[in-house]
């Protein structure tokens, strides 16, 4: 097995959960800068921006810069650029400017997210017949998340969303966040790194866990955040190791494994 | 292949679309009378009670009695009271009195319909934290049409918001209106005929063809309603014939095999 030289981290449950803190992450993330190794967090947040997170983080005394922070917005924004398209934005509107300065008049697309109290039956309708009209209009979703923790309970995210679109039009959702490959891709290309030196640490089986492991990466499982037991005996899923938390993923796994120890950090000085 | 006793009919782009009866469907329906074979009116139309239906083809000179008119939510409603269920109605207005009296409170069970503007993100959290707090709440699903037709264009149903909540808790749905088999079978079982000698007519290559194969019928589909010419060639579905309307189903393929002629009609004796 290769030696580690980049490490990619879920935020929520991982680093903090909302706005505090997990105990030792603050320490875990210092050992992790001073180890040299390069660093990239990749979320399926869709209610904030890439900026919001950075000052969420900061707050929390997480030192860490926009370009580092990988999110399924950020893919969907390239993708709708690189075509040309003209999107529905069926998001969240703390996450709106993200896509400020798209054209949205006349839309050939959709884009959805977790769009919380926006889902209602006329915004979903409003796509549905998007997508049923122009045959070929892309239905692109941020993330494909079941549902999430809030203080009042679990509540549903996007992914039953993309799933009532997908059975109403036919049309496959394109997933830009976890677990979809290229969001992984996107975050190793920007390191320079390979999958075979990179490992990702999260608290999804699916999202964080499968989805680093089919991109070809290692996966490292915590036990926080959303983590339950039956996570360790996932009938399609083996994470590489599965630890307490941050702080030991990075002392007990990452360290041991570092190819580089306070060298040239890779990917670290280039903005994207 | 047996001779014909008994006639299950579709209404919505059958009989008429909206409150506008079909051209020769009224006639029809008489001859139909008149021929003394066994009737259902088999609808999955989940805005309406069964007493508003009978008003609203009263109105259009349609002359049907409640018994004869069969729906997901009557099913729906005996499911309930045979298991003891208190239901969570995620249902359209109109359709509640058809639920009335039922213990609706601390649910154990979700019942959803084609609830249109009533699927907001409260209501649909609602129902899924029910399945999800609750292992072995059902959902019952009174559809799961992908879409209907309406004045502005195509709209969403109930299926794809069916979809959305099988996706967020991993329960599958029992469905109890087409095309379900048992919504057929309670159809046939009220008129003391066999699946082998009836037959069903309808506009939806699979709610009402695929659906009535399955349960044993034959199906005619008609050229009206949300029929489209590529029903025709469905890689799954073959209708036992395919006709322009409900007239020439009547004329050109149930009167020329009907066993019974002006005799004891099946079942029309019988209040439910």
């Amino acid at each position: 097995m290769e030696l580690i030289r980049s490490v990619l981290i879920d935020i929520d449950g991982v680093l903090c959960i909302g706005d505090a803190p997990l105990p030792g992450s603050l320490e875990a993330m210092s050992l992790l800068r001073a180890s040299g190794a390069g660093i990239r967090l990749v979320t399926n947040t869709t209610r904030k921006t890439r900026a919001d997170i950075v000052r969420q983080l900061a707050a929390m005394g997480f030192e860490v810069a926009p370009h580092e922070v990988i999110t399924g917005a950020g893919a969907a924004r390239k993708l709708l650029e690189a075509r040309g398209l003209r999107p529905y934005l069926l998001i969240h509107p703390g996450l709106m400017p993200d896509f400020a300065g798209l054209a949205t008049d006349t839309p050939n697309a959709v884009v959805i997210g977790d769009a919380a109290e926006g889902f209602s039956y006329q915004a979903l309708n409003t796509a549905f017949r998007i997508l049923i009209d122009q045959p070929g209009a892309p239905l692109i979703a941020l993330a494909n998340n079941r549902y999430f923790r809030e203080a009042s309970g679990l509540s549903l995210d996007a992914g039953p969303f993309v799933a009532a679109l997908e059975y109403a039009t036919g049309v496959r959702a394109e997933i830009t966040g976890k677990p979809a490959e290229a969001i992984y891709r996107t975050a190793l290309d920007a390191l320079g790194s390979t999958p075979a030196e990179s490992v990702m640490i999260g608290d999804d089986i699916e999202s964080d866990i499968a989805g680093a492991q089919r991109a070809g990466l290692r996966a490292v499982l915590v036990r926080t955040g959303k983590y339950r037991p039956s996570d360790e005996h996932h009938p399609a899923c083996r994470p590489d190791a599965i630890v307490d938390d941050f702080l030991r993923a990075v002392v007990d796994v990452i360290r041991p494994a570092l190819a580089a120890r306070a060298q040239d950090p890779p990917g670290n000085e280039a903005a994207e």
